[in-house]
């Protein structure tokens, strides 16, 4: 799970790179609906709850329509989420509540959240929520002492993208 | 290119069995949006034309929303299909125009088409076609006989579902 990523200490999630030909390695791969951190906890909330792979080919019958769809590897947080997962596409990291360097800071990255898991439960947990408008990863933690107890899903994953694909990467991203 | 599968004699449509993990040995999948042949011609006519894979995650975005997805390893004849492909799910392979044994006949197929090529052009080529109101796939040569010229598009792969995924294949099936 997650290779070529890696755990940031004390925090628990899962926080990987996607590696090009990664889908690869996988047996199996998952495939969640994508909404836009721009559409806010609105599109969250109206992606699809089930995606379920079905059948002989797997294809996947959503319960409704919807435009943007992702696949990703096996891993194993991923797979765990048979449904009301959703990937939020951030343009950067900046939505994220714990430090990274520059250039992390300026990778687009996708959140994926498991909708089934609103509550607040655990402190060293992360949560997506709608704060000043912006959708934002926050701590359990930090929520509780907020007094926040309902967020719009835990997170499940971080994907951070290839280091390869640097088709849409500018040269000062690599300093 | 089809691990697994092949291509029949004479036959200008390269048939593949999907092999489990395959998807896998790919460094690159393709999504197409899915169909029922029971929805008919009108499936295949609603289906996204678009549904490209764009940026560092590759997240398909389509020009309409749609309730059913597969992916598919990035075999050639399916990569060359950037737009207006439409993969049609038959729950048999009887619409297939050439002779198949009987326990490949009960197996589902994927008919993955393009719906940018409706001419019959190639004698040899295979076209999905509506005929009698229920959706076949067809030789070039036959509708050129029929005087039929456009077709739903020209059939650029067949799909036969995995073999060791056998929980839906009753025993019989493995005479």
């Amino acid at each position: 799970q997650g290779r070529g990523g890696g755990v940031i200490d004390g925090v628990k999630v899962p926080v990987v790179r996607l590696n090009l030909g990664e889908i690869a390695e996988a047996t199996v791969v998952a495939v969640f609906p994508v909404c836009s951190a721009e559409d806010k906890s609105k599109g969250v909330e109206e992606a699809p709850w089930e995606y379920r792979a079905k059948g002989d080919f797997g294809i996947v019958e959503a319960d409704k329509g919807w435009k943007r769809w992702v696949v990703l590897p096996a891993w194993g947080p991923v797979m765990g989420l048979k449904e009301g997962g959703v990937a939020v596409a951030f343009s950067d990291a900046k939505a994220l509540p714990w430090r990274v360097n520059r250039w992390y800071k300026e990778e687009s990255i996708l959140v994926v959240a498991n909708r089934g898991r609103k509550e607040v439960t655990e402190d060293d947990g992360f949560y997506l929520v709608s704060s000043d408008d912006e959708l934002k990863i926050e701590r359990g933690a930090t929520l509780k002492e907020k007094g926040c107890t309902e967020t719009l899903g835990s997170v499940a994953i971080v994907v951070r993208p290839p280091r390869e694909s640097n088709d849409e990467l500018s040269p000062e991203d690599w300093d």
